[in-house]
């Protein structure tokens, strides 16, 4: 018969891979408990009205990539193409505006957009994102946009930076827009067919497009239409930025997809994943909680995109420590060995050791073999003789060196002093 | 406005309870890592073919209960109600049974099904599972039940029990179904009408009836069916739990809800959670890879509920370890103090401190109360005078009390130092 496939454009996460997204995800996390984020987590699918008004109705996520469907109850439901909306309608739904302090909230997890495949794009993707309501304090912003940099830094990562754009207030973009109106409908006909159709429904993000970028050299700029308070604020995200000593070009080009955003806009770029460049993004967005039928409550967060940090790390050849080596691989040489395994295994493992055996009855060489395989750093060998003086021998995988014959009752305390110290050797080696 | 809702019978898991699904994620985590299962993590949805292949076709489940939708390439898709089929799809298209070992796998995420809205049941719920796919060694089914028995134990839950059971070979089912149904027939005017109906289809799965439990007091046992090589199995599997001080009940009434089981059916039940007793389970699936398309290999694994683990411990009164509380409150007295504080704090973080402040230009008193809230140990106190010192007070944030004046320079070294020691002390008095 036919074999099953994984849907297009989604992956499977082996071993051998799962581990650096664990490496990864963990970072996150360590990232967000020093910054002081909480975790929430919000459902895989949502109220398909909730995505259009919290991304909007007029974008490509909205029109042509979600996945949207009908539960058996009759209602349209859709699978998460990003986090922040389903974060803001749990910010709203569980009343946390009513809390005395910020909510400074995030999230790892799996969403959905139907795109064309091609590389390094997938229908499922991950994303680690925070999200900080409650304040509109420019330090939040700059401490957002810290947060993501050191994230990247701390993974290992190198020329990673940062851009950042103030795109002002509606009330601002109103007035930028036409201001730019007035400078690209004389080249309108220079530009490419999607600029055209942007420059109806948005021009400002005509200034995103890839193919015209050397047309707009001379296009006016938003930081030359920006009024006061979007001024004080912008120059005060960039001294944060300064005195922590986080690097950032400013792009008045960037424009970020989505129009909830107010003030600031950021990305992070990276060379080294083919065209694409931009790893991650974010920016504040004040009226968005709003928008949502909440209270009227500022806010500022970030997306990064794991798979493409996951694929940059490859790429920059960085392989995080995973921790997740076996403490030692327990090869039986006789039957009555093998059938003392399971007990003396489920000792080991209470006793925090990660210990593995073989299931498929090989013989001692193929048991040594697979030892090997799974990088265990100490074999421990159990004869039918030794089993019978209750004792086992200790040697080192990699060249066979026998170590020590150790009582079976002292095994576990033998291999936790034999890691322990072979591990402050290494460090001091080191 | 009216406000967005979650989708009926989902959760969201806020700050407060995420840190408590960490707990028990971390402890899976580890739990597998002494075990030797790795993560393997497989796409939200799959081709909906796969589910009524791997689960079933006349299932509860796949009848009722999936979210089936068609995407936007008119195929048809389904949200995964179970972990099993996806990873064993997985196993086949990733051709993991070309590896010489075992391969043992573990994943931990949502899964969906369209159940009737109840109490402790809901259509997202999360489960860890893990599936040892190409050993028919029974000491593998002894090591999987080990594995979920101690993930429960070591999370400090009590009172949570095994049932056992074998259901043999589909050939043995046969056999024991004719034996059933001859017991059946004449009682069945006294059945409840879904037993009636199950009698048709699927008469073992009777005996999984709530309502009708004390009929089948003289009901045929199916161990009383079994042929040689299950007999065999099944005594191996039993001297293996004994060996490993793993306690069980032998329950030959423990039907799995899924016809892919062979040989060995286990249970986890618990008391504490109202009427829902069991908590997680699973059993050996020799007939199930070769289902989905690939060489007949056998299987054997479990799936633990999330939602009934975390009901469990807070049962129970058990509040996992988070690890997650804020080291430092760093509160500023003046303006110009307030303006040092991203840099400052930017520092601690980078350091590995947990550091917290206020964004919401709050007086002295205010910020204090913050610094209660927050659960930080330490306040670091900055005042405009301390600031051009270059110094920076610390206080116990619980009572107030003034420990020390620092440097700035020194800060992160003299937190750390006051965290290390404070922790060892609170070791050595408990």
């Amino acid at each position: 018969m036919m074999g099953f496939q994984k849907p297009p454009g989604t992956q499977d996460i082996l071993p051998g891979q799962s581990e650096y997204w664990q490496a990864v995800e963990s970072k996150a996390r360590d990232i967000c408990r020093r910054f002081r984020f909480s975790e929430v987590r919000t459902p895989i699918f949502e109220a398909t009205e909730l995505f259009k008004r919290g991304v909007g109705e007029a974008t490509d996520i909205v029109e042509k990539e979600m996945y949207t469907f009908e539960d058996r109850g009759q209602r349209s439901m859709t699978l998460r193409p990003e986090g922040t909306a389903g974060v803001v309608r749990s910010y709203v739904e569980n009343k946390l505006f009513g809390e005395p302090d910020v909510s400074k909230l995030y999230y790892i997890g799996p969403m959905f957009r139907y795109e064309r495949a091609q590389a390094g794009r997938y229908r499922q993707f991950h994303q680690f994102g925070v999200e900080a309501i409650g304040s509109s304090d420019p330090a939040l912003d700059a401490e957002v946009i810290a947060l993501g940099y050191t994230f990247y830094r701390e993974l290992g990562l190198t020329g990673v930076t940062v851009d950042l754009n103030s795109v002002g207030t509606p009330e601002v973009r109103a007035i930028y827009r036409e201001k730019l109106l007035a400078f690209l409908i004389p080249i309108k006909d220079t530009l490419c067919k999607d600029c055209q159709t942007r420059m109806e429904r948005n021009p400002i993000r005509v200034l995103d497009c890839k193919v015209d970028q050397d047309k707009f050299t001379n296009a006016p700029s938003i930081l030359d239409s920006l009024d006061e308070e979007c001024e004080t604020h912008f120059a005060r995200v960039r001294e944060c930025l300064d005195e922590m000593g986080i690097p950032y070009n400013v792009n008045s080009r960037l424009v970020r997809g989505l129009d909830y955003y107010t003030h600031t806009a950021f990305e992070y770029k990276a060379q080294g994943i083919g065209a694409i460049d931009t790893i991650g993004g974010g920016g504040r967005y004040n009226g968005l909680v709003a928008e949502i039928g909440g209270d009227d409550k500022p806010g500022v967060g970030l997306g990064l995109g794991l798979e493409r940090t996951l694929i940059l790390l490859e790429s920059q050849g960085i392989k995080p420590d995973t921790g997740n080596a076996a403490d030692v691989y327990v090869v039986a040489l006789g039957e009555r060995a093998e059938r003392a395994l399971p007990a003396l295994l489920q000792r080991l493992r209470m006793a925090g050791i990660a210990a593995e055996r073989d299931y498929l009855g090989r013989k001692t060489k193929a048991q040594f073999k697979a030892a090997e395989r799974s990088g265990a750093r100490l074999s421990a060998v159990l004869g039918d003789d030794e089993l019978d003086r209750g004792e086992i021998s200790l040697r080192l995988t990699s060249n066979g060196q026998q170590l020590q014959s150790v009582k079976l009752a002292d095994l576990s305390n033998e291999i936790q002093n034999y890691l322990t110290t072979d591990n402050e050797k290494g460090k001091n080696n080191s």
